[in-house]
């Protein structure tokens, strides 16, 4: 049986599309995966650059595929299902598979169309999970860019002053916005755009996803996590340290031991294989050895109540998960190992890495000092 | 008849689940209106933080619910589409209406839990067309960081020297990267993130969306894009400006003189009620008038091949379009005026601002020079 055709549609910030296209289309584009064939249906403003510089093998003009819908139903709307409709019935297409995030609208316009939709079982493109080097290579560039951002942190908390508990830096108060200026500054300089870069400290880590704001103080953990994305490619680095201006105290100190100890313990575990479970388990094991308890409050969990890791590449959360479902890691996909623990009143702490799963272990893909109190 | 219930499933990347929930969410969640409530699922790892600073009324515990679905199917795998069918019944609701780019693969197993799904006809959130006095500061704000990044850009050309026809700046070949690095740190150091911004010379800015790579020459023109987002609000900017190092030929001052003709033109035209099919039009016949002809070629179309503007707002392309489709502008809305001409061999001129249509005109919410020929 041939390979079911497959129907993307969506811009080029969708994973999938650019995976698939391996070009930049701002706005949402047909393509279609037909045996050998990779067909985009494009407008005249992408026309030229799609057909100069991408993936597909058949760049159709959206225009003259609009006008060939308006002339067979005189009078009516035609849009993009209409314009598939012509392309399936040209390339012989009866039934396409879409992905689960295919476009409602657009599913329901097509099954009035003479059209037959199956949705993915999975992902569209399941080889995405399994990095080639040439991905591990863009991706390992993503993490130059990171390991930049957190190396500018670094400098601009080493360079800061202590005034009345807070940091000053260049005469003026550190705010978390500065030092997200310092590390996407860094990002772009390296070519790579760091888009939500957290840079959050004290009670504010305590929430993984804030990103911070306002005037940053001495003797606080401080979250650095930057995930920038390589303009050129598309593939994404993320990594997190956490810092402390000034002096730690015991508890920060064994907070941000265990964290490490954690995270060294899962990278140990990682292999083709092995389910991302028992990695994620590794993690809450340290942490229960060590007595750091995690439980949900009325105001949002304390502990450790996020996953391990997360699948990296072109998007920035991508299968797999290393969390508490099952999940086989295969070799050759490419992982975040990430654990945190979060305790308001004592502070934050992530220490985030990426490994390329193999055979017999984990393969780092992320490189960056773990020194973290800074004097 | 009550307003039926809405129900999304998106990132806050998704322009109406920010527009709905006032906060970012970096994972797809769901979220819910019905009446005055607005319900939105939230994971652990986001609780807190969209408890505190959202617009949601109803902040559920994501993983309540997860477990509550396992207990009724014990053994099967739930998700979203259990999650969802839980909290409806909860609150009583039978019917949602989806947004156009709801995902195809939750819609359809919501159908098999005695959801009823109704696709919108039209936007979700129609008042989203209509700018609020903060939105349009909003966008306003937007353009004031676009305006810092055209600055940051001409002042780099300014600085450049000529060196055997290239562009020089500080000791080095002043490519397209170095002038978007320029561009980006601006906008970020006014706390705005410029993606995908163009700086693209000569027979690159041809190509509208080609962002531009390489040495920048003397005496070619130089498009210059810049739609950076807000990070605070999420809002954008839109922005374009045409500038040339060196002196221009005859041929290039006509071409940025139409453009610019054309620009007043379509602004002239714009007002609450017109269509925006008449205001692209008004481009069209400055073009004709001028005998600068639009075609397509087997490499792509010269002459003015895109439309003449888009609404702009939490997504940098919204309803309305200025073009060739039959749109009336509505009071409030807030569009780009961007008309452009491009012919490899001379060179692309574009020129954009930004309006709201009031009920007697065009309101400006963009402002930077039109100076483009720098010696």
């Amino acid at each position: 049986m041939p390979t079911p055709a497959i129907l993307l549609y969506a811009d080029s910030h969708n994973a999938d599309v650019l995976y698939f296209g391996r070009v930049h289309v701002p706005d949402a584009f047909i393509a279609i995966a037909h045996g050998k064939k990779k067909i985009a249906v494009i407008n005249a403003l992408e026309f030229g650059r799609v057909k100069k510089s991408s993936a597909f093998t058949d760049v159709l003009p959206l225009e003259k595929y609009l006008a060939a819908a308006r002339e067979k139903a005189p009078g009516q709307k035609v849009g993009a299902a209409e314009v598939i409709a012509l392309v399936a019935r040209e390339f012989g297409i009866k039934t396409f598979v879409i992905p689960e995030d295919f476009p409602a609208g657009l599913a329901n316009r097509l099954t009035g169309l003479d059209v037959t939709l199956e949705l993915a079982d999975g992902p569209i493109f399941p080889a995405r999970e399994i990095k080639t080097s040439d991905e591990a290579a863009a991706i390992r560039e993503g993490n130059r860019c990171s390991a930049l951002g957190i190396a500018a942190a670094e400098a601009v908390l080493r360079a800061s002053k202590i005034v009345s508990g807070k940091l000053h830096y260049r005469g003026a108060s550190l705010t978390s916005e500065r030092l997200k200026f310092a590390i996407e500054t860094a990002c772009l300089e390296a070519g790579a755009l760091s888009i939500d870069t957290i840079a959050a400290g004290g009670d504010q880590a305590c929430d993984p996803h804030d990103r911070g704001s306002g005037p940053l103080r001495a003797h606080e953990l401080i979250i650095v996590d930057v995930f920038p994305r390589v303009q050129a490619t598309g593939y994404h680095g993320d990594m997190t340290r956490t810092f402390l201006k000034g002096r730690a105290s015991d508890a920060q100190r064994s907070l941000v031991a265990a964290v490490r100890e954690a995270q060294k313990a899962a990278l140990k575990k990682i292999r083709a294989g092995i389910n991302g479970r028992t990695v994620h388990q590794q993690c809450l094991d340290v942490f229960a050895k060590r007595g750091y308890e995690t439980k949900r409050t009325d105001h949002g969990s304390v502990g450790f109540f996020h996953g391990t890791g997360h699948g990296l590449g072109l998007a920035i959360h991508e299968t797999p998960r290393v969390s508490t479902v099952d999940y086989k890691l295969k070799a050759g996909s490419v992982v975040t190992v990430e654990p945190g623990l979060y305790y308001p009143g004592l502070g934050g702490c992530r220490i985030e890495d990426v490994v390329q799963v193999t055979s017999t272990g984990a393969k780092l893909l992320s490189s960056a000092p773990y020194d973290w109190e800074l004097k």
